[in-house]
């Protein structure tokens, strides 16, 4: 027995779910470089929004834990180990990918204050103030809730039922692993943080896709975990970007053009695998054929909803018709996947382009089937963006029921972008 | 990390398995007591008997390992606070279960010499010398066997692996456990130290019994884990007591009476839930038949080869006829039990006697179909009493798959016990 572990544990007045800033995922990190370079004064609301309602957090959680934990992130900030890493290490094969203004700016920052309201059995959770500094509440916001919800459910379970939950959870996510070991050519990242079960769980996760599954483990978006277990911090960019630019867009013109301003500003930023369009936010179709040449020449394509396999051959045929050899491209596939689709879209398109994959909540949270009710199971919550200077935004992405925002603005960009019938999917998670 | 104890585990230059002279059966302190009182200078020999031929533990287990683990055990002897803990517990509702003659010669126990040889890929480890003190060497030594095997199979696995094979084998536990819990009446105790996977885990599955049983788990045959976790140490006497008395009969008249002389020693020292008939070691049916009508007065029946039901069924009827309430007897079950057959055996006979159960391999070393070739499963080890004063000793058992001794001696048995036609069944543990 560590008796000075327990004694220092005793100390804190909570147990922290967010321990460090940098507890987030990597493409946040470059999507605050590229705002704090490109959009540093623009005032955005971020707000979580609870796709399933039938999971009433604000009754299963206690509001005064959730503030806890909310004021102790606010509590941190950037420790020198972790800004020596951001600043030392080599992302996508490039030192000094996090410029030294930025760096700075990182490094004195505390995020912002936060509104919380309940509402309906719901919490309403919102974040206002300049873009750098707000978005970075979006993923510990997540990882909170998640975490604060199981632990409510794991409250009343006795210590062999909780070591048999933890059993029962570890052999199916080893026996995921033993499949996929099998994939020739895999290429797999963790991309789980923002609705994992919990951190610990999330860095047993990550621990064990490095020892089970070798070189097909590519890395995780988590920063801190990437630190810790030395593996690659894996990330480009997301909806975040092109929700925002769009918002700010005066007319119509500007509308339409917004998503490449996006790009056109990353493409000045990075290079090589970090470039990767999401081309879904406004309908993947009309993006492609609209745009420029010189995405054309980008390295690879993120598909993050509708049907994965349409997603895929349309990016394949859309780079044939702009003379580029698909081959030599990357798909990343990153919307609700498991197990079986992964490895049936390696083995569908693992010989016509390279591909890869961001396992998200199904790697990090699937507690499916662990406890009486399904009281575990994964949820779909997410944090995200909704106004840019008193505007509010859009999404209609390729599953109108991840779409989000005001149906008259949701009406407009319809029409601006020329998004026709789009199939409704269910979203798990 | 807890440093000092790490450091402290580095001092150790093997990882011994049996640390303590109380990590052994209940019921062999008893019978040792008893022997040492009417048959001290009795000569024995144990040999280790591995009827799992197929698993060749001379090929698996390194013997400078084997030597390491048994020269550790005869360096152990009884601490302060075992003594007292035997001294001043209470054992079946009574204290001063151990007399102070017996605990000072305990407490200047040391464990007798061994001999190791190996054979065909086989070990032969025998132990020769005074019964009391030959005796005790049989339950740590087949544990250091079965562990030592499991180390040897768990040696090349990785660190996840290793938690995933944990985390199997406890979830397969605890899905016993809850399907146990819902058996009215049910009495279940740990009788797996023999063959157990490893301390750590018999103890891991004493603790699972005890959050998930509650009241429905009575005890644990380990005196160590009983002291340690607060539980009632369980067990009564053993086949080495008839089958030492039987070799030592000079005639086949006193041969005939020897199973029930051991009884009679016991009848002397012990009453109430001590009072149990071990009736199998020569054929149930005749020893029941020629039994004494003091010994129908006994408590119970211990049912430990043949047909579970076929047994209780001869120890039901045996009672009626001799005019005792079978209602008020205890029928305990001991051979080859796990879940389906412990929840058939309670439903049909717990309205017809008491009932209780002592649960050995299939509790503590169910690691079937864990790992490739299934190279932790449970195998059938013992450990026997071969010769007393140099006549070799027999078993028949209500199996004749678990018969032992040459093969004229086990005849002329037969012929004094009147044994018929047995039913041969497979062992598995």
């Amino acid at each position: 027995m560590d008796i000075a572990t327990r004694v220092y544990n005793h100390k804190w007045k909570i147990d922290p779910i967010v321990r460090s800033l940098i507890d987030t995922d990597f493409y946040k990190l470059l999507m605050c470089q590229s705002v704090f370079r490109n959009k540093p004064d623009t005032h955005v609301t971020f707000s979580l929004i609870n796709r399933t309602k039938s999971i009433r957090l604000a009754e299963l959680i206690d509001e005064g834990e959730l503030r806890e934990q909310l004021d102790h992130i606010r509590s941190l900030s950037l420790s020198r180990g972790e800004s020596t890493w951001l600043r030392g290490n080599t992302f996508y094969g490039k030192r000094q990918m996090f410029r030294p203004d930025f760096m700075e700016w990182f490094e004195n920052l505390r995020l912002p204050p936060y509104h919380l309201e309940k509402r309906d059995g719901q919490y309403e959770l919102t974040f206002e103030g300049k873009w750098p500094e707000v978005m970075l509440w979006e993923i510990p916001a997540l990882a909170v809730l998640m975490e604060l919800r199981g632990r409510a459910v794991i409250n009343d379970m006795g210590r062999f039922e909780l070591q048999v939950l933890y059993a029962r959870a570890m052999t199916k996510l080893w026996e995921k692993i033993e499949r996929l070991r099998d994939v020739p050519d895999l290429r797999v990242a963790d991309f789980g943080t923002r609705r994992r079960h919990s951190f610990l769980w999330q860095d047993w996760c990550v621990q064990a896709m490095i020892e089970g599954l070798g070189n097909k483990f590519v890395g995780t978006s988590n920063c801190l975990i990437a630190m810790r277990r030395e593996v690659e911090a894996i990330g480009t960019n997301a909806h975040e970007l092109p929700m925002v630019y769009s918002a700010l867009a005066e007319n119509d013109e500007e509308l339409a053009l917004a998503p490449y301003d996006v790009l056109s500003d990353w493409h000045e930023e990075h290079d090589g695998n970090l470039r990767i369009i999401l081309p879904d936010t406004y309908g993947t179709r009309g993006f492609l054929a609209h745009a420029p040449d010189w995405l054309a020449g980008w390295t690879g394509i993120r598909i993050d909803s509708g049907d994965p396999v349409q997603g895929a051959e349309t990016a394949i045929a859309w780079w044939k018709s702009r003379g580029e050899d698909p081959k030599k491209k990357l798909v990343i596939f990153s919307d609700g996947l498991d197990v079986d689709k992964i490895i049936e879209l390696q083995a569908r398109f693992g010989d016509r382009t390279r591909v890869s994959f961001g396992w998200g909540t199904l790697l990090t949270n699937d507690f499916r089937g662990l406890v009486p009710n399904d009281a575990l199971r994964p949820f779909s919550l997410v944090c995200k963006a909704v106004a840019a200077n008193g505007r509010p935004t859009v999404k209609l992405s390729d599953n109108p029921n991840k779409a989000m925002g005001p149906a008259d603005e949701v009406a407009r960009y319809k029409r601006v972008f020329g998004v026709g019938e789009q199939t409704a999917m269910d979203v798990l998670v």
